[in-house]
């Protein structure tokens, strides 16, 4: 008899367990989720368009971002990637063909990351465009 | 003896189930988090950077992107604000001082929504800035 309510007991207790570990692994989710963004360093990568100027946007987004990324490791909490498509004011120009952007924890990290690839990193830009982006470092406020 | 085999058995069951709702709580989440932006279109308001030009940020965070966000109902999906820091590129002026943005499923119930208060928006730029904005209007690939 004793047998018998040792084997529930054990499973009650190891379903506890993993019920427990969702709870904290779905706690740490969150901690990366858009509230989690306060505070973040986003540097924003716009490439403004132009009648004749170029964009490969699949290039970009299978290739080109992917590479960026890898070099930032840890640092790196996300990035993302828009596709300019008008103004938003009447008779206007569209303002940009393309924005990438990465947030990421530590502007210092990021810089100790890209400043020995520069080089590589611009040399790859003829493959995917022939705009000169502006680079926008910001603060991510909410 | 039977009594004391259900007790626990109630109990398992009553954990498994919690621990089955936990899961799908946090695929629900998971839903609106970012890999579900993708395809969203994201309307950004950008404050271009100049000498003396102004811009108070806690006005924009607390009275005027609220306000826009309220209008916009339940076709927005989150909205963004960053604080310009600096250029990304050595020697160069800081492009934005300021970026709002917002995520919405669908442009035309944005310019619906938008469109009939356009002057009282407006109306409100002069409490926070005296910069005219550039808006960008783009989907979100990544």
């Amino acid at each position: 008899m004793k047998f018998r309510l040792i084997v529930p007991f054990l499973i009650l207790t190891a379903s506890f367990i993993a019920f427990g570990q969702e709870k904290q692994s779905r706690k740490s989710k969150n901690h990366n989720s858009d509230a989690a963004e306060k505070g973040l360093i986003k540097v924003s990568i716009m490439y403004p368009y132009a009648e004749g100027k170029t964009f490969n946007m699949e290039y970009y987004e299978t290739k080109h971002m992917p590479m960026v990324a890898e070099l930032l490791g840890s640092n790196l909490v996300k990035y993302t990637i828009e596709k300019g498509l008008a103004s938003g004011i009447p008779d206007q120009q569209l303002p940009y063909t393309a924005i990438g952007a990465f947030y990421v924890k530590r502007l210092d990290d990021y810089q100790a990351a890209i400043g020995p690839k520069r080089d590589a990193i611009r040399a790859d830009f003829v493959n995917y465009t022939n705009i000169a982006p502006v680079i926008l470092v910001s603060e991510v406020v909410r």
